[in-house]
């Protein structure tokens, strides 16, 4: 390991960190609410740190693909304790566990919170925690599409497949240039963003809150600024703005780069945003239907809100709520469960699964099955209309049979550390590693983070990161090799 | 298909069921609890249809691939059917729906009842349930290791695979002449029966309960003579070697037969009975250690006790209980959850996702890894110590995932069917599908299938017969092209 590169980057990172504090820092200054104080030293600590180690190795260079693994992993870890600062001071959450907790989970895009009551903390801190979404969601699509790619020339196959699964099969690069990819990517990102706080403004959300939120959704992260997430606000014009960007956050950001660019090639033979709209429109109608039926809302039009919102929310791992879907019918909760299991496009800020990995599989099942019937039967397994590279197949199977063991074990670990029921552990580590948020039973929509067990909320922790990372980056942390010259 | 060569093997097949009906007979004539005029027509209605059929159609031979999966898949389904029939005669169990369900789950050795009052049932009834057990658990093993292999010369890979891994890999043949081969099998099945019948006689269980139980544990099938299973007796001697014999039951048969003949090269080689034996010390310590620190027993010993028969009894999904684990602290519980997912060996009575997958598994995300780090790294995947073929790494993977689906999936559909919560049916589908027989919740150890609606019992005997012919006989019939000429 290259320590000395490794400190010059990560010096570099806390001074960006601590540049971001400005944001919510001006956001307090505003509001008056008596958290700009905490802002501002913590920031200062966060340059503090950042500068002197910057400046000390900026001579070192020559980072390997275990630095950059490396630098990812814990970058995510130190950039989420220098943010939980501020919370501490302030008091809003005195505890480092705690505040440790709310900034992992607002980095990896989680937004699982630790606050049983938002409205109370002031504005500038607020702000602070819906910026953690923005930065993670963005850090998490540079890291995959971007630094991953560079510094592993060969072994990042795991990374261009998460990026594009295109790009590795058809060997095709997507926009030659470096910063012109950051540039153009940036660039959709915000502009998203920019354009559902004013649609939100429009419908009558606030300014503060509609930045929050838009913060939250194009990043598919889903911390709000109220108690009762996105059902607050009760109007049917907010809840069709936030599935379309949770829809838009959840599809593939090479996608939005064609469509703009009008570009209809690579649309029309991308097979995953089928997949993808496949599983929200049977899904979303499923529910709804499931919901009319039994009468759980008024009619049908209600009953399509309020099944698309939470299967959307859902499918792209955003976890905003506007119902306690622990109230509907039971198939309906089952179907919720299944969403989570699924998730939405790989290439986006979304986590989970990924719906090119169902596709992958699926394909890679009914092979086996013709194959069974017809021993001698070439059946190929073709995505994006080409055959797909036997390595992008394995990482498909691979990283879901890692997820769902992942959860088995994860599940008994946080049933021995905490003592939390099993049906909701289970729950608890899927909404974890799948950066979901929110999930069933003791953490149900209905419920916060906030009774979990010190040992458990660093469990948890723990999974987010590991889920945000796609896994093998922090599992392969676990072999010996990796801490061999 | 080839029906009237079909029509032919069915049409033995009944004879051959009507004419183990005289052992139940024979134990209502001693009892006479009014049961043997059922069982008496039972018979003649079974016989008599089975006999002209086989005689008309006895010219016809040549059966292909497809005939045997057909053969197999439909053979369980007829063979449950006519079996039901003493039940219905004799009012016990009136609906066919129900009668089905019982008989299914004892055919394929799942032992998932709908009798909420077993003690009441009269003892010839008692004992034709338990001796679909007999036949299930047996009728299994020749599917899997001879009549199937058999059949497809070439695309049957995955029974190959299933009867003996050490078979496919290294080309080894076991006892070359089929006839052998199946007196071999009987002989050591009926052999670890009797046994087990004599020592549980002599721990002090009656006769008749040591035969019921005997088949109930050796075939890993679970259908006790009491309502509270094994726990009724409560005595650690029965309980103990119940164990040992649930045990037995989940080893590779092969292994047994090696043993016996002193052949200690294959029992050497062989790396899934050490991680069979893992499984069962780890999750069995571990669940006693919870029991005992939590004082869910008064002493360690008694902790060893429970925990190592349940662990057991569900691993080799037997289904067996000793006490209501659904009131053991959630990590236990948890750690049954986890054991409901593992199951025991390959080639045994045994079903659910079985021990050599896992090892299989794991060795390929090992690899996986490893190519991450090195991607020019060559990792073999060894099983008894040889390269496995690829074709058994993809068999292995294929149907974990096609199980977790089939999990999810059938879950969902449950819930719509039978309006039963989330949790339960997903564990309903598991102990369904697996063979387990009981579960968590709504089929947790102290309740039965019996409240289940008939929509409900139906779909979770399509996952009992689906498990137990392990997935792909039964999927491949949902292939277009099985129905093809
Ligand atoms: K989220
Ligand atoms: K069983």
């Amino acid at each position: 390991m290259n320590f000395p590169a490794i400190f010059n980057v990560l010096g570099a990172l806390l001074i960006f960190i601590g540049s971001t504090m400005l944001l919510p820092l001006a956001c307090a200054l505003i509001y008056n609410d008596g958290d700009a104080l905490s802002l501002a030293i913590a920031m200062g600590v966060t340059v503090g740190i950042g500068l002197p180690l910057w400046w000390s190795y900026r001579k070192y260079r020559d980072l390997t693909l275990k630095d950059g693994l490396f630098i990812v992993t814990f970058g995510w870890i130190l950039v989420s304790s220098v943010s939980a600062i501020p919370f501490m001071i302030h008091g809003t959450i005195p505890s480092f566990t705690d505040a440790f907790f709310e900034m992992m989970s607002g980095y990896t895009t989680t937004g699982a919170t630790i606050l049983d009551d938002i409205e109370a903390v002031p504005h500038g801190l607020l702000f602070w925690r819906s910026t953690t979404h923005l930065i993670g969601g963005m850090g998490f699509i540079m890291v995959t599409i971007i630094i991953l790619p560079l510094l592993g020339i060969g072994g990042m196959q795991l990374y261009k497949a998460e990026a594009d699964p295109g790009q590795v099969i058809t060997g095709e690069k997507f926009l030659p240039r470096v910063k012109q990819t950051a540039v153009w990517l940036w660039g959709i990102y915000l502009a998203l963003i920019l354009i559902q706080s004013l649609l939100l403004l429009l419908a009558g959300m606030p300014l503060f809150d509609s930045l929050c939120h838009a913060f939250g959704t194009v990043s598919t992260s889903g911390y709000s600024t109220k108690n009762s997430s996105i059902g607050y606000y009760n109007s049917a014009w907010i809840d069709w703005i936030t599935v379309i960007f949770m829809f838009l956050g959840g599809m593939t950001f090479m996608m939005h780069y064609h469509i703009l660019k009008k570009d209809w090639e690579p649309v029309r033979e991308n097979t995953e945003i089928r997949w993808y709209i496949g599983f929200v429109v049977f899904l979303s109608l499923l529910t709804a239907l499931i919901l009319w039926i039994t009468g759980s809302y008024s009619g049908i039009f209600d009953s399509i809100r309020y099944a698309t919102f939470q299967v959307v929310s859902i499918l792209t791992t955003t976890g905003f709520t506007t119902a306690d879907y622990e109230l509907w019918p039971q198939s309906a909760q089952m179907l919720i469960m299944i969403a989570c299991m699924i998730g939405a496009s790989a290439g986006s800020t979304t986590s989970g699964i990924k719906v090119v990995h169902y596709e992958i599989i699926c394909k890679y099942l009914y092979a086996t099955g013709r194959k069974f019937l017809q021993p001698l039967a070439v059946v190929p397994i073709k995505i994006n209309q080409k055959n797909a590279d036997p390595s992008v197949v394995t990482l498909a199977i691979s990283y879901f049979i890692l997820n769902i063991f992942m959860i088995f074990v994860g599940s008994a670990i946080l049933t021995l550390i905490d003592g939390m029921d099993f049906y909701s552990a289970i729950s608890a580590v899927i909404a974890a590693l799948f950066n979901i948020g929110p999930g069933f039973g003791e953490i149900g929509p209905a419920h916060t983070y906030s009774h979990i067990s010190a040992a458990g909320k660093w469990f948890l922790s723990f999974n987010m990161l590991t889920g945000r990372l796609e896994m093998f980056t922090v599992m392969v942390m676990f072999y010996p090799s990796f801490w061999k010259k």
